[in-house]
């Protein structure tokens, strides 16, 4: 019908949203050029060192660490809102058993607009406490999700568990060791945010126009279910694998590069160097194996990484270790099914989400972009007769 | 903590959506100096004139209108696709009685993502079909999200019906008059495409992960949810109310703009004279009305409208009425309980959406923008015991 005009072919190329600054933020910075990432000013490095989750998610939504009574406060929140839904619960019920949980908290998110009756959404007083609504059932959802996969009984928080604590013991069981949960923590701390990543602009672009909290962050789980988004974690578990059944992790690397094959957990947009949350990654995977393990998942990744970054540095290219590369190992070695990587990170970035819809409220803008029209004018209606 | 620089405070106005340009559409165009609005190159009034609900929306979707043969195959297809689904069905039904059905909405289309097994969302050559699947069920899911919050049974939907027939059917229980089926058909019609507004924009960010149909709708609905974004047209009709009871519609409309009021349904950001779908929507009043009906509310928002053209006149300023300004009063024609209305809009804005993911999968581009960082840096980790 149309014959194009060449110059709307130039558009098309034109608008990117990759080349866009389309807002501020003062929440977190990622300093690709040197690979640190930055929450409200203060090195990820020092938070995984130092931080609890509720310490961290604190300064995210506020700005600031909290003091020790403000702390207190905000974990006696999370644990007296973490408690089960029972019509959540059967909501998850519904779901064909091998459901990916990602998408059932986007569902179980959504109902909760509803069901926990928090309709009103306008008042400036209460956003803290909806906040820590929306983070504190995250992880509840997300186990409840996880054990109707395994087709087991789900588990009840408990009041004496930490929010980490409580996290892994809703999900598989067991009071998690010291070393264990503080390996989690620090997972879940350092990928709370990161700039403006496709989720975390959804969460604010579904928050402008005034949505509640449960709504603009399932929409932000909608967006993370993408595959172009979350899931190279799981995915780089299954290159170990065949690089260890390869029995040649070096050169498997090579074979792999030369025949334009791709290293999952490789290469990032921002970072020009290593990411920095792939060093802590690393470092937790070093702290989980043991020392005299024979063909350890660290040896065959360490493999792996050292025979790509020759290649790489060959060919000139600026790209390194990502996030992903050594998050899954760190996840198989805490026991965690793949399934559950994606929504390991959902239940970390839902703090960044939240963060970011406070901020946004503080100076509402509705994100409400336009379009060029590229397409004909004019056309007249064809009756059906004459088509 | 932080001394804002005052450059960042101009940075904070520098952003703005409103003013940035983020893609390219060759959907739908408004042409906001004439008041005039095109989908894929045809006028909204020629297709209100002459088209069905299944013509545009397949025009929305391909770009072309239908062949007969094309045609059927979609009408079939719909209706094939749109008996309800059990466990969606008591997924609803967990929801309180008096819930919005938009939020519900939300949540049912979110959960098909599993329960209706299509998680295969890469491959090119089913997309329509997934898409036909998403429309189908939104009047089913928005059926059974009314009938609950009356708390009366569901009813299945009629294969001798069209589409909109059975949404009017499955709503209210009856088989509406050609008149009534044709009014709610040119009102889901003419609101069915609109440029990027904040939920179209969403549904595209959402897909542009490779998320699947229904995460994306979900998250657009989500959007549309927000106060900001729908619910206009309710709020007409209780100013409708007013005006009716203060006996003077002339005088209340006056009196409401002397002391800073607003007019629900007046003002548009991109019209800047009248909105073309108003002009639609006053037309089907006016057949809906009784020529010797008294004070109906044809004439009471007539009068309401001349005086406020009046006033902006005097104050040199181009508002008009928009398109909620009449369809509020037209729903309430068709005995539409205005729960529903910000939904009836949602039915006929998911044939949008879904256009726009199609169209975006044409040549995908992920919507991740950048967010320029306007906090501190190098802020020191601070122990608990110092702060």
């Amino acid at each position: 019908m149309s014959q194009q005009d060449p110059s709307k072919q130039n558009d098309e190329l034109k608008y990117n949203m990759q080349d866009m600054i389309v807002d501020t933020t003062g929440i977190s910075w990622v300093d690709g050029v040197n690979g640190r990432l930055f929450y409200r000013g203060i090195n990820i490095a020092e938070l995984a060192a130092h931080a609890t989750f509720e310490e961290t998610a604190w300064l995210l939504l506020t700005g600031k660490l909290p003091t020790k009574s403000r702390l207190e406060g905000f974990q006696w929140g999370l644990s007296n809102m973490s408690h089960s839904q029972e019509k959540v619960i059967r909501i998850i019920e519904e779901f064909p058993q091998h459901s990916n949980p990602l998408l059932v908290l986007q569902t179980g998110l959504s109902s909760l607009a509803c069901i926990d009756r928090e309709d009103e959404y306008l008042e400036e007083e209460n956003h803290i406490e909806k906040v820590m609504r929306v983070i504190a059932q995250t992880p509840v959802i997300l186990s409840a999700a996880y054990r109707h996969y395994l087709g087991v009984p789900l588990l009840e928080p408990r009041s004496d568990l930490t929010f980490v604590e409580n996290f892994i013991y809703m999900l598989f069981g067991n009071i998690p060791s010291k070393n264990q949960s503080r390996c989690m923590e620090i997972a879940l701390i350092i990928q709370m945010d990161h700039g403006f990543t496709p989720s975390t602009f959804t969460a604010r672009a579904v928050a402008s126009t005034f949505s509640n909290f449960y709504s603009a962050t399932s929409a932000a789980v909608g967006a993370l279910s993408g595959a172009l988004h979350g899931g190279a974690s799981e995915l780089t578990i299954d290159m170990l694998k065949k690089a260890k059944l390869s029995g040649n992790p070096v050169k498997y690397t090579r074979e792999l590069l030369n025949s334009g094959g791709k290293i999952m957990g490789m290469g990032h947009r921002v970072y020009k160097t290593l990411d920095p949350r792939a060093v802590i990654f690393k470092d937790l995977l070093t702290q989980l194996t043991q020392k005299d393990e024979k063909d350890s998942d660290l040896k065959i990744l360490s493999e792996i990484e050292e025979e790509a970054r020759k290649y790489f540095k060959e060919k000139m290219l600026p790209v390194h270790v990502n996030v992903d590369f050594w998050s899954g190992a760190v996840y198989k070695k805490l026991g965690i099914h793949p399934v559950l990587y994606s929504a390991i990170f959902a239940a970390a970035r839902m703090v960044g989400w939240c963060a970011h819809i406070l901020e946004l409220r503080q100076n509402n803008k509705v994100y409400s972009p336009n379009s060029k029209y590229i397409g004909d004018i004019n056309v007249p209606y064809i009756p059906i007769e004459q088509r």
